[in-house]
């Protein structure tokens, strides 16, 4: 049986994580799960994290900080308040927007990778059910496959890295769908930009109502948000 | 009097990043000073940054961690020793490599570059008298530049980012003639990989041979090392 290929994966402790994982998974690649604090004023994410890590049964699970939040420029990192309420597929780029938050990850995947072995940089982003961050585009992660080989010791070499995006041309409702087939528990996420105190979803924040909508689309009940 | 740009330096503690933030504020920059605790075995490294900040008279100085080193990698994280009395022109990536740092340093200066209204990042690499490190080189400055235009809310606006990197093509003996002639005090840097206890430099890791190359060549007195 050949060896396993290994994979960074950036678990955030969402939906869209788990089930790109999931789908690294299945096409048999071994786990490395990232999960970074970055600043993230909804913390009980990273709780979700480590949820999703164990079932997924990865090798290995590291959490590293990295402090956006001392930058400033987002609500999710306590610059001001999550927009609720919002139309969901309104033009433009909502204040929930991390500036450069996925090529930070990608970076400190990169960063793991290397030294690992791993050629194959594992993330979740979707460009059509998404928020209209700009980091979720195929021609970003392009760009940011080109940077990597240029980057390393291992692409001087020789070596190519991939950043596999899984998700990238599905729907909410499709991921959920795959996910469901894959027989994930989503009741492990988180998706609430804004909990309340006992960690409850807001259902009013944009990650609450496309994860909210995902659900109505594909059929399921969301083991969330069912009573 | 037009309002100054501003830019984010990239600020080590050591001499190249000292000169490349005094070139950028000659010509003109409002310095945003970022230090990035990323696991250095050598913190006093981090001394010299906020020395070097002061004298540079930043507008502002930010330190933030980010822990490389548990991912491994690197003499210079803890992952084995640090080369000593090595040829300096030696072909190959030494083992003071570290995976991915210049794309997680630069893209953390990305991510505190948006919000500030910067367009300007300025590191201190340099393709001449260096480690042979991938992540110093032109094509690898071109793709960062390419990547974060892709990655930010700006860049979607129309924005250009641009990385400066005013030593790219200068040796350390133009790096040094050219921050004496700007008066700067290398008295207040430090670049030995592998320190003694007392801060002294070690004088045999291949950063304290490039400096001492480059102080002699430029016929200037390094005053870390004059007794």
């Amino acid at each position: 049986m050949p060896k396993q290929a290994s994979a960074v994966v950036l678990l955030s402790g969402g939906l869209d994580s788990f089930t790109a994982a999931a789908v690294a998974r299945a096409e048999g690649a071994a786990l490395h799960a990232l999960t970074v604090r970055y600043g993230q004023i909804h913390t009980c994410e990273l709780d979700a994290a480590r949820r999703v890590a164990r079932a997924l049964d990865v090798v290995e699970h590291l959490e590293i900080h990295a402090d956006l939040a001392a930058m400033g420029g987002s609500a999710l990192t306590g610059a001001g308040a999550v927009p609720k309420d919002r139309p969901l597929d309104e033009a433009g780029i909502p204040a929930t927007y991390v500036p450069a938050r996925n090529t930070v990850l990608l970076s400190l995947a990169l960063a793991w990778a290397e030294p690992l072995g791993a050629r194959d940089l594992v993330i979740g982003v979707n460009a059509l059910d998404y928020s209209g961050y700009p980091d979720c585009r195929p021609e970003y992660i392009e760009a940011f496959e080109r940077l990597a080989t240029l980057a390393t010791r291992a692409g001087v070499e020789g070596a190519r890295f991939r950043v596999r995006t899984p998700l990238i041309s599905m729907t909410k409702a499709d991921i959920i769908r795959r996910g469901s087939a894959l027989g994930l528990d989503y009741g492990l996420t988180h998706s609430c930009y804004d909990p309340r105190r006992n960690g409850r979803p807001c259902a009013r924040c944009d990650s609450c109502r496309l994860r909210a909508r995902g659900f109505a689309e594909a059929g399921v009940t969301d083991p969330l948000t069912a009573a």
